[in-house]
C-alpha cells in the first residue's frame, strides 16, 4: 500500500502513519519528496485497509498496489479459463450460449422457449424472475417455479440454469441438481449470497449491469473463489433503464484483468432487435458466449443471433 | 399510463396499443398531434408495465402518470409520518438520533461507544459490520454479535437496533426483542427482504447511498410497506468512495415526495470532521435526525455534533 | 407537450396550465383520470419549455411529445445520410477512416503520420491539440497548427481535417481551405461554435465522449443544422478517463434516432492495443468509420485496424 | 509520480519507465514488493503526464503525488481568500449575495429584479442568458444585452456582474467597465476563455454543476490563475435536470481543498421553494455566500433567503 501524506504534514503524523504500518507487521519505507512524503507499506498489504490510514491526521490518500481480488486476476493465471455447464464450454474455441425466460413466464412460455432452443441447436435453458422493482406486481422464484424450470429441462433432453436471489432456497437447488444457478446484477453485493455459492460446486453466472463497476464485479468473483468454487462466468447485461447499452471495450479491459470467461446478454442491453449486432461485437471483442432472454414480448429472433455469432466468431479466427 | 408513438406509427401499430390497454381492462384515449399520437390509458394503470408497450412497434415512450409508490408517497398522506424506536420519536418536533458502530467493532468497543451515547443523553445503540467488500477480511454479523449488541445495550439502558443483511437471521433478530431493524444501501434491491421486513412489526430505517436513486428507495420503502409494516424511516448515508457527499437539494426533494421521517449518517458521508456541518445542514434541509457511527478510527466528536444539531433545530424552528 | 398533475392539484392550477397553453397560441386537452389529471398541449411544441410548467402550482412533471432536434432526426429523415469529406464518404456501403494526432505532435512527427496514412491508403489527415487538462503544459491550436497541418496534407497529397476549439480561429480555418473541422466533445455545449459552424459549408465532425448523453450529442448537432450546414457526422470517443469504454448498444440506440453517419475513435475509447476489436466491433453495430489517433506513444497498429474493418464490413455485408 | 507495474513485469520494462523518468530530469525511486514493483519520480513531477507512463508495457497505474492545481490549493495558501466584487467581500465574515436574472429576462424585467435587489440592500445585480439547449429558441447574450445590463445596473446603483460565453464579446465586457464576470459549468473545459480571463483583472466566478467533478474544477480556476488573475470565486450549481440538489458533502471537501472563496445557487439546484433551507444548509457548510436567481418565473422570496441566511450565519458564528 501507498500512503501520500499532505504537504503540510508533520514529522509526528509520518511516524503514527509508520507505526500504524509496523503494528500490522509489514515494513514502511519512507520517501521524501519535494512537495510531500509518500510511505510504501511492503508485505502483505492484503490484510490492510486503506480507509484505516485515510482517516489518519495528514493522510492525503492511500491506494493499494496490489489488486483486491487475487484468484480470479489475470496476473494469477494467464491463461483463460474455461467453465462448463452441462457440455457446453464457455471460454472455449466456440461461442456458447444459454437460452431462457427472465421474467414473466408460465410453464407453457418456458416449454416454448426450451423447443426452439433445442430446435436451434441450443443444450441450456434458463429461467429468472426478473423486474422485482413493481411492488404490485411482486413475483419471486420460488420452488414451484424451480421444479418447473427443471421438468421442462428435463422434458427437452436440455440442461437447466436458474436465477438464484434467495439464500433460503440454496437447498432446493441443490436438491433439484440443476446445471447450474445465475446470479442477477443487484446481487453481487450480497456477500452472504456470494459466500454460500462459493461453498457449492455448480457453475455460476455473475451478472452484472452498468451500474456495477469493474471492480466491483470482480471482488464478487473473488468472494466466491475464496470459498473454492473457481466455476465463474461473468455476464454483461450492459445499461438498465432508458440509456440502452452494452460497452466493448470495457469488455476488453475486463479480459485483461481477468481469466473467467466473459458472456454477454444483449437481449437485456439492447432490446431484441440489436442482439444480433451486440452479439457479434460483443464475440469480437472477447465475450465467451451470449444470454438470450426470449420472453414472448420481446420477439427474438434466435436464428439471426445464431448466425451474427458464427460470423463473429469466424472474423475473430480469421484475424487472431 | 400514457404511450407517445413515433411519427411514423401506422394506424395498425395505434391499434394494437389500444387492444393492448384495453384487454387489461384500461380505458384508452387516442389524441393524434400534428407530429405523433399520443394514447392515454385511463384506469388502474399500476397494473400496466412501461416495457410491454415500449417493445411494440410505433411505440416511442410509455411513462406511468402515476408513481409507483402509493403508501409512501405524500400524496397518499399529505402530513408527515412519525416513527418511534424505543420511545425515541423520529418525525417529531426535536431532532433524534442514535449512535453505534457499523464497521470493526469488539464488545469492548460497543461498549465504549454505548457508555458515550449513554452520558450524552442518548437511548438508541446500533451496531453493523459494514466493509464487507474485502473478500481476505470477510466478517458477517452473525448471532453472537447480535447477541453482544443486545447485552451491550441492556447493561447501558439503551435500545439496541440492529443491522440485517442476511434473511437466514430474521429469527435470531425476533427473539433476541431488538428495538429496530437497519438495512444498508445495497439491500434495497434485495426484495425478498424488504418483504419479510414488511411482515413484521419492527421499527425499519432504509439507508440508502448516492448510488441509489430517490426513485428506487422510494419503491423499497414501498415493498416494506405493503406488507403490512408502516414504521420506516429513511436514511442517507450520502456518497460512498472518494467524492463524499451529502445532498440537501435531494433531501429536500425527498420530503416532497414522501412522508417518511427521513435521517442522515454524516460520518458515512463526510468523515468525522465534517459530521457536526452536515448534521446541521441536513437538519435545516428536514432531515429528522442523525445516526453517528463512532467506529474508533474515526474519533468522532459527539458533543460537536449534537451542538451543531440543537443550533439548526432552533434556526428551524425561528423560520418555520 | 404533456403536463401531469399532482393528485392534488386544484381546479384553478388547472385553469392556470389551460390558461399558459392557450397563450402560447396551442390547444390544451384536459384529461382526468382516478388519480390525476393530464393536460395535453396540441400544437407547435418546440416553442414551449417544460420549465415553464415545472415551477406553476399543482404541476408534478411536464414533458415533451417531440424530439427537441429536428433536422437530425431519423423521423425527418427516414434513409441515412452521406457526408463527404474530400472524396471520402462517411455514411456509404464502404467504412471511412482518417488517421492523425490529437495531441503532443510535432511538424515531423505528424509528416510520419502522414506518410503512413499514404501508404495504408487513407486519404485524410487530421490534428488536433487535445490534454488540455494540465495547466502547466497548455498548448492550444494555433495558426501556425493549421498552417503546419494544412502544408503537411498537402505535402502527402491527403486532405486536411482540423480540430476547432476557439471560435476566433474560423477565418484562419476558412482561408486555408481545409476539407472539414472537428469539434472535441467539450465543445458540445459551446452553442456560439455550433452555431457559427453551421454557418459555413464544410463537413464537421462532432465528437462526444461518454459524458454527453445522446440527447445532448443531438441536441449540438441540430445547432449545426439549423444554420444551413447539414455536413454532420458524429463521431463517439467512448469512456475518457480510468474506465475505457465503447458502447455498442447506445451506437445502435443512436442510429435508430438519427439519419447522420456516426463513427468512432477506438484509440481514444480503448487505447491502441483495444482499435482493431472496437473498430470492429462498431461498425458491426452500425458506425461508418474509424477516427484513428496515431500518436507516437500510442504505437497504433494501423494494419490491424484497417483488416479488423474490412472483415466487419463484409461480415454486416453478408448478414444484412 | 508513483507508477505501479503490473506482477508479470520485466526488468527490462522496468528499466524504460526509470529511462522515460531520468529523461525528463527526474529521478527514479525502484521499490521491489512481493507481488509488485513500484517506481517513484521524485522531482519536478507537475511536467509528466500519467498517461505517458500508462501507455508503457508492464505498467498498471500512474498517479500524480502532487495536485495539479497549485495556486488555488490550501497546501499552498492555508488561509481563506477574500475576492471583493465592488465593496461586496466574499470570503469575509458576513456572507454575500448577488442577484438577478438568468435566463428570459428583458430591461424592464432586469429593472424590476434590480429594484428588489436594492430594496433587500443588496449592492450587485448579474445577467445571464442560459437555456440554451433548445436549438429553435437560441438567444445569446449579445452586446445590446451587456449594454442594457450596465445600464440598469446603474440606474439602481448596482455594479453589474455579466455571464461570459463568448470569447469575441471580451472586449465589450472590458469597455462596459463591469464589475465582475461570471462562467457558467460548461466554460469550464473551454481553456482558451480561461487563459483570456486570466489575463484581465476583474473577479470572476466559476459556476459548476454536479457533472463538473471537483478537480476539474480547481483545475479550471487554476487555468485562471496561471495567467495572473487570483481573485477567483467558485459557485456551485448542484445538479441539473430532474434531479435537483445541492451537496453540502462535497462543499465541506472543495473548502479543504481549496483557498477560493465558495458560494453556491440554491434557485438552480433546487427551485426557488428550495432556496432558503438550501442557502442556509450551505452556509453552514463553509459557503461564503449566494447568487439568487430572480427570473419572474421562479417567483423567488428574496426575504426568506436573506432572513435564512442570517440565521445560519449567526449559528456558525456560534458554532464556531
Amino acid at each position: 500500500m501507498i500512503i501520500v501524506m499532505n504537504g503540510s504534514a508533520t514529522d509526528a503524523e509520518i511516524a503514527a502513519v509508520v507505526a500504524r504500518i509496523e503494528a500490522q507487521g509489514l515494513m514502511a519505507h519512507v520517501s521524501r519528496g519535494s512537495e510531500r512524503t509518500v510511505i510504501g507499506a511492503v508485505g502483505q498489504e492484503r490484510g490492510l485497509e486503506p480507509a484505516w490510514f485515510e482517516s489518519m491526521p495528514g493522510v492525503a490518500r492511500a491506494l493499494r498496489v496490489v489488486s483486491d481480488y487475487r484468484i480470479v486476476s489475470r496476473e494469477a493465471q494467464p491463461e483463460d479459463s474455461m467453465v462448463r455447464i452441462g457440455d457446453v464450454a464457455f471460454g472455449g474455441a466456440a461461442p456458447a450460449w444459454l437460452g431462457g425466460c427472465g421474467h414473466d413466464w408460465t410453464r407453457e412460455t418456458l416449454s416454448a422457449a426450451a423447443a426452439r432452443i433445442k430446435a436451434a441447436g441450443g443444450r441450456l435453458l434458463f429461467a429468472g424472475r426478473g423486474g422485482h422493482d413493481n411492488p404490485y406486481r411482486y413475483r419471486p422464484m420460488g420452488a414451484a417455479d424451480l421444479a418447473a424450470l427443471s421438468e421442462v429441462a428435463a422434458e427437452h433432453g436440455l440442461v437447466a440454469v436458474a436465477e438464484l436471489r434467495d439464500l433460503r432456497l440454496l437447498d432446493v437447488y441443490l436438491e433439484l441438481q440443476l446445471g447450474g444457478l445465475l446470479l442477477p446484477p443487484h446481487c453481487l453485493r450480497q456477500v452472504e449470497l456470494l459466500r454460500e455459492v462459493g461453498r457449492i460446486n455448480k457453475p455460476v453466472i455473475l451478472q452484472r449491469n452498468n451500474r456495477v463497476r469493474l471492480g466491483e464485479w470482480l471482488l464478487a468473483a473473488e468472494h466466491v473463489a475464496v470459498g473454492g468454487n473457481h466455476r465463474i462466468i461473468l455476464c454483461d447485461c450492459g445499461s438498465e433503464g432508458e440509456a440502452a447499452g452494452l460497452d466493448v471495450g470495457e469488455l476488453a479491459c475486463l479480459r485483461r484483468e481477468t481469466h473467467l470467461p466473459v458472456m454477454v446478454a444483449p437481449v437485456a442491453a439492447g432490446g431484441a432487435n440489436s442482439a444480433p449486432i451486440l452479439a457479434a461485437s460483443a464475440l469480437l471483442a472477447g465475450a465467451c458466449g451470449v444470454l438470450m432472454e426470449m420472453d414472448a414480448a420481446d420477439m427474438l429472433n434466435l436464428q439471426a443471433v445464431l448466425e451474427a455469432m458464427r460470423g463473429a466468431a469466424s472474423l475473430r479466427h480469421a484475424h487472431g
